[in-house]
């Protein structure tokens, strides 16, 4: 069942927590514009944004290493359909992208 | 008006708008998660996601200075009350956050 | 004999060119700081730089995926030294470093 | 004189002492790799680099925009010969870039 294993049906509902709180806060900033604060303040909780946003990127990239590559009968269907090569070398590009 | 004279409140729709497509964006993002998409395809949307929230960043950095900094008495009024020794202290605590 | 084997030994040496040439940018920029050089054009350099550190830590930390965590026994000393679990836990740690 | 005046002058050799101290931290890198030092250990150090970078790089941004477009004739020649139109364009541009 892949991705909907019991194992990461959890961790699938983590990620949708941190995501509907990174939901709140993008319209918290609007707020914040449409109430005219001062574009120092918008620029901070915008920091915090992105910082959630890599901080929730790097967890899912980390889920995808351990359930999709090291036990990859674990993983996700697509991943499954996918030589071991096949997977790192998508995980190279990857990283190369999530790392700049 | 500060922030809100003609020219800055078009800026500031304009700064809406983006932040309105972030929001979308970061919903879609939860979609995919509960329709249990592939993970290398959330990470690639997220990293889109990152990459609007950082341009928009620099967009506001960009009118900060130069509505709050350069040409001082158009800005919000925040900086009016400021020096411009303090709001250039205040820039270069922002963009060392800002460009980590 | 792990990182020191044929394949890693080629690795480390592609790994070795690209920091020399940051090594080099790095003398680069140092030139046209003395020489007074334009900032833009400095800052241009450093993004640059910045992006090439970004691009060699993404090829080793993939590299360190493959070799200590999917392949644990030809990788590092050290790698062959801990369990999968640790191993997976210490790269949770470093993708949330790397990914910020 | 510009960007050679006394207070530049000074701000010229604080930015080249942390580019010495970049520099020396590649050095130290590339010695970590050619004694096979672990890969985790390799990329933290290169994490300390890039952040060593984006803090230079704010503080030569910051300066750029204190003695070049603030107080433009106080600042680079290359900047004395622009417009403020041109310089905010530019510096625009700059950000978009450092702040990806």
């Amino acid at each position: 069942m892949g991705y909907n294993s019991i194992v990461n049906a959890q961790d699938s509902k983590i990620i949708d927590r941190r995501l509907a709180r990174i939901e709140g806060q993008v319209r918290g900033v609007r707020r914040m514009v449409e109430e005219e604060a001062y574009c120092v303040d918008i620029l901070t909780q915008l920091t915090a944004v992105k910082s959630a946003i890599e901080q929730v990127s790097a967890a899912i990239a980390s889920q995808h290493i351990k359930h999709c590559i090291v036990d990859q009968d674990q993983g996700h269907e697509q991943a499954k359909s996918m030589t071991k090569e096949e997977l790192l070398d998508e995980l190279d590009e990857v990283l190369g992208r999530l790392m700049r």
